[in-house]
């Protein structure tokens, strides 16, 4: 019977056990919390609160555990709390008495507190990487293709002109965003809790400022009850992961779209498709199809998250300890799907031949024509009408607007002359020629920013 | 390399193989795959699209694999897609060929589908039970406690007297909608889409409605496109499930507040309850607590199926795979929060002296004296007003209405008379006594009726 | 200053009136509220409680706030707090002190959940009468086609040929069992709540159940501490809606991706499409688009209703006035999608010529060829391997089945022969003729079968 | 018909039109609007795209517009598609053909998430105003009260004492990190997507740069196809709008529990609270209780438009138009639950004689007991068991610590000492005197260090 109960007369209900117990997730935590006690006994001892014997002793202790866990040979007891307890238990075996000094001056509350604190600036850190990654695989494709039209879609309809570079870049753009939202939330994770006891501080003379620094903490949490009942920091990943999972989500759905016979503006390679238990001729796109399946748990942890946070009044309350599974496989989740796409991307093959002839459907050059009638000084809102009404003659007619001849063209408008033939889709493509437009020199600066972002950050492209 | 890889030119890369995988959420589907294995093989002999031979060597070998995953000797390789390419890959180990035949006729996507079909009518029936406890544990304490008396609160104020047994007895009638939600669910779960084949149907002879019978299942699909992408039972179960759950957040919530200082109107049981690492004197309310923020991973689990869903084409889409980790986390969850709580409430101590002490408190009379005075011909709305200044007056006087004298009384209203002193508690109780009413014999009838239900649904109180 | 207010020294601040108001969404109960307090003073009369002549003065009080709600008269005061009050309020001008005793044996908190409770009646009722039309929409398409073939998809890949009729007909199935849930959810709404008072029943001797039949109800509340503090029944049309909305989105999904210039399986017509303000030759599929989006809200507001229910004790608390908007914007937005999705489907024109052609594209005999040397003795798994090496070899060809030798296709297997030839797009449909399969014959009964259903619930087609 | 329908044959059905338009909401946008369409005008001109004479006509009519709408002589006509066409309208009956100009180079989709952006700008300034003045109460209140101690709850079990305005400051915590996001959300809100076209950028000469300075944006948008389809400045708003209500449902549930009798730590001001239709007596939170409960739909914002987001593939599609009405909503929500929190805390009435009372309760020095033994060298873990076994003897004694013996006392343990008795409530705030802890020397520190981030933030306390 675990030391924590001893007011108690009974032991705990089995059932009870299997329902309170966070050991078969928590353990994941063990690295930050043995690294955690170690920075505690260090600084228990330097402050004279614990002797340098049994600081030193706790910490050869927590080595060994360390040491057991990373190699297999620890033993995680169906029956122990959580991760703290299993270590304590342990710590208890192997160096006696001295380990019950460990836990002078701070409550599982704050520890805990602090372990996920570590946890969660590490897995910015892994997610921006990640990110960076997969951007470095949209970059490679986006310069491999510097020439490469399709068509670009609003609703789904062919739209207008716009060159490959340009779309993979747009998914470049939102994870540049992600990156910075995941950088600002580390900021807010990298306040240390510990010192802040089980809810009110604690009455030692601890050396909070060292315990941080030792951690690698930028700054310590200014007030004990928020300290220790707070998980803003795990909301805040879990939303910008919601985010970052949606973009995914969205590229997850074009390469879903683009690997369809229809479209065939895709090849995935053979090593992220998988075929069928029946149907032998398929190649299907369940890597992209999971991703975006994977959505669902991303934004059901959040979820999960601000459900569990609703209405606790202050300070610790059990609640809490469902933040783990939730956080934990998010950081899964999202992690694995970055890296999983970055390989996609890097390994797609995107089929230009196909790109061109959709973009010869449709009438993807009605705007840039209305903008030739704007440049021979017609009003854009009439221009829009006459060629919309153009558009639909030539539907009727079954023709392109290349097919009109030059009469047809001047029924709806005695401003076309013969430089209407003129407008094609590269010109259409050239003359989007601001930043942010399509013209391929905008593209090669877009490019070349690009760039810059991955290098600054250090990623090798 | 899977024979379903047989057109591809290389194997999926190891992270897609982690990546894509179900195989470490879906074993839990063995004992489904392998009855609906076994009666499909039957049915393929029966009907002369496999020999008798091959069909009992096929059951027999999944027989003896049911008996290996059972003792545990079966051995899951992480590489294998999921269960139904770990048993037949099993089968084929233990009879050869003839496994092969086995997937005559069928697709893992009507395959999985009818497996899940299963779990989810017995998870319906599983929670039925699990509920029925639990309303056995409250009718328990509802029928120990027919006089106790304590404050009912809106707006946690203190409002009117109610009895103990009607309180208990709220979460009888919120637990019994419950049953019938999932009664309903499991009349939509039980349907079989085994025939349905990848999504067309299948160009054999089969007898679906023999292996439907052989399986229980009541009717067969009548769409094979929708059998096999429609995952409504599982969406159905998961909203039964939150609200079942949400249920149990607010008799949570109750058994948090009651359990403080303030209220102490409960104590529960030590089994139930945890301790503190740091403060000695705990006894924290976990299971309650935990129960309470559980609700936030069945929230989630609903809020990740239904994004799962949203804007899927038809028919099959691998996104679907991601429907067994939430449906098996929410029915593990309710589960064990059914069943911990239905411990929880027998074994609670109810403290009718504090609840008592707590009704002496607050002006939980006041509106049985405006009933009063309506019963003296006064309209209730300005009944409402009197007794309104008659609280603020004693609120001054820091009086109960006990301690204000009959002239006092007739400062408000001359139609108070010595009668009022006859208003009191149990007055109170014995007022209103219509169905559902809280007077003590409307309290009666109340447990004779839940006896009668937990009867007829064979439960043993 | 309100009667409720008559123990307070001040009035609200400002911002706290509109802070917590209902009227401005609450009105819309209007009807209900006036039902209810008709036969709420019809019932106090009979009962002896109030006199006759208040009880008919009340309810021609009644009647006339009805027309003037109607007409357009009533003057809404917004610092009213709620529909209740603002209906009392005009019963006090229109018939003086009478109207006070209008709200004997009732509180606002049973009398606002018998009005909802009212309302979702109803709003069950519309909604399966909506489904009902939108499904007579797809049988009248399914029966327009019963020829037309089209590739059925999985992975939005070509996978087996399917009728047109028998892809209408799957989203019939899924909003069949629509019906099913609000079906079911209604009849745990058709429960009447009035006689519960604030939260422990009445003190007067009501009839309830003469209300509950004049009000249409099946059934009285057994409990009034859960009576009016459950808001089930809104949850559960919020679930079912959620559910229903989600097959709209699938549905809305396929129509813009067949609205594609790649896919052009549909033309929407003009009156369901929009254009665009720059480009003149699009034509967007907007209200299948919207409909897609709507799910957002629609999922949004059940997961308000969640959250607002979590973790709230007994009995009523104020969060529970959030019930209503989340109910009305979801009762609302999934009436109007699925009547406008009604319209959309019966006014398509769907293009025969163009699922043609997509059907040459793929390979999507391939499972047929292996069922054939299935036919020929091999066995599935076999033939599976032997087919996807032949379609590997077709692509690198560019050859189609029909396009390979007998020589060529003996390359792979020996079972092949003459009639390897007679495998077609007709006869892979006619193959499948199972219930639920795609094959002209089940169809047919399929159609039949709708007819039926539709026929029984009344719905002219 | 709309000139956006010029292709089409007929107009849209009614209802069509209905679910469709936005202006019922996005009429909101009108000053955004008009401030975008302003700048955009005089820059065309300045571009020499329009002349000087159209840009000037061009703004006065929109000044004029502007003034229109404010004073509420603005005829809004319903069949209008939205608030832009609605301006444009008004615009050319203004000033004519020259309106037909103003769309030169731009579209509405590159309008509209301009106008959205600015909107949130500007919404992400006012919520952090209103955020400083909510902690500006809780500043107040803190100082008021430097000596109040009360129990510090850990699963609301009496822990340990704290004082009160370590209580409120840890709200000003959260808050402060609230205010931190949100600054962080307004730099990504901050860029300005005009001059991105429809989706693929404009073949016109704009200065970019020169609108983005006039709408004050610190940034030009770097493609076209991410700036017209990408939502993250909303989910990023809604994500942190989350956190931040769900702050205050924490309040709300601490001032919903202080102000039942059983606590009695707070009594709300008369003007934020309500009173009942029946129960004279009560005096309800129901400011707190809407609070708590309008945290639902926030959360519904949220996810709403995760929901609307989730596999949208490139670029503009309709479903983009769900994102107004969450946002809209959200921002009010929270708007409104922060100022009128300001109000409701400013006013609030703590009651200190209530709070030492329930100190007494419980037995909250049983940490500090603990304490003194490990400052008589005992090991933290064997000084717990000990003060537990302590504690359950004095339960079962029904003394409380100050009423045991010396002689009790050391059937315990040896250590203890007649000193044990100046452990006190005083002595153990004070022993708390670390940052973070809620010792009065650190509390003095944190409102000091409070009052400076106000200071700067420009706030008046």
């Amino acid at each position: 019977m675990s030391h924590i109960r001893s007011r108690f007369s009974k032991p705990a209900d089995e059932l009870v056990v299997r329902y309170t117990t966070s050991l078969p997730f928590d353990w994941r935590l063990y690295k930050e919390d043995i690294k955690c006690s170690t920075a505690h006994a260090r600084m228990l001892s330097k402050q004279g609160i614990i002797s340098a014997e049994d600081s030193q002793s706790i910490i050869n202790g927590l080595n060994t555990i360390l040491t057991e866990i990373e190699t297999g040979s620890f033993v995680f007891k169906p029956e122990t709390e959580d991760i703290h307890m299993a270590i304590e238990g342990r710590l208890f075996e192997l160096i006696g008495e001295a380990a019950g000094r460990l836990h002078t001056a701070r409550s599982r509350n704050d520890q805990v507190a602090t372990d996920v604190h570590l946890f969660v600036k590490n897995a910015c850190d892994e997610t921006i990487n990640k990110i960076r990654t997969l951007q470095g695989a949209l970059l490679e494709q986006a310069e491999a293709h510097p020439q490469t039209a399709l068509p670009g879609y609003t609703h789904m309809q062919i739209a207008q002109p716009v060159l490959l570079p340009h779309h993979l870049l747009a998914y470049f753009e939102m994870l540049e965003r992600d990156c910075g939202r995941f950088t600002d939330a580390r900021k807010r994770a990298d306040v240390m809790p510990l010192g802040s006891g089980a809810l009110a501080g604690v009455p030692y003379p601890l050396d909070r400022e060292m315990v941080a620094k030792e951690l690698g903490f930028s700054a310590i949490s200014q007030n004990s009850l928020d300290a220790v009942s707070e998980r803003d920091f795990i909301l805040e990943y879990l939303s910008d992961a919601a985010i970052c999972q949606m973009h995914l989500s969205r590229l997850s759905e074009e390469m879903v779209i683009w690997s369809s016979a229809e479209y065939a503006f895709v090849e995935l390679d053979d090593a992220y498709t998988t075929g069928s238990s029946i149907m032998p001729q398929k190649k299907n796109p369940d890597v992209a199809e999971l991703c975006r399946g994977k959505t669902g748990r991303v934004y059901g942890s959040l979820n999960t998250m601000l459900t569990v946070m609703k209405g606790l009044p202050l300070s610790y309350n059990r609640d809490l300890q469902e933040d783990k599974e939730p956080l934990f496989d998010c950081v899964d989740t999202l992690g694995d799907s970055l890296e999983v796409f970055a390989g996609m991307i890097k390994t797609a093959k995107f089929k230009p031949e196909r790109m061109l002839r959709a973009l010869e459907k449709g009438y993807v050059l009605a705007t840039d024509i209305a903008d030739y009638l704007v440049g021979k000084g017609e009003s854009f809102r009439n221009s829009h009408g006459i060629v919309a009404r153009l558009v639909s003659y030539a539907v009727a007619q079954n023709k392109t607007f290349g097919e009109l001849s030059l009469a047809e063209y001047r029924q709806f408008s005695n401003l076309f002359e013969k430089d209407i033939y003129a407008v094609d889709i590269k010109s259409a493509l050239n003359a989007r020629n601001l930043p942010g437009g399509t013209a391929p020199k905008q593209i090669a600066q877009a490019i070349a920013r690009a760039k810059k972002i991955l290098a600054e950050a250090g990623v090798k492209n």
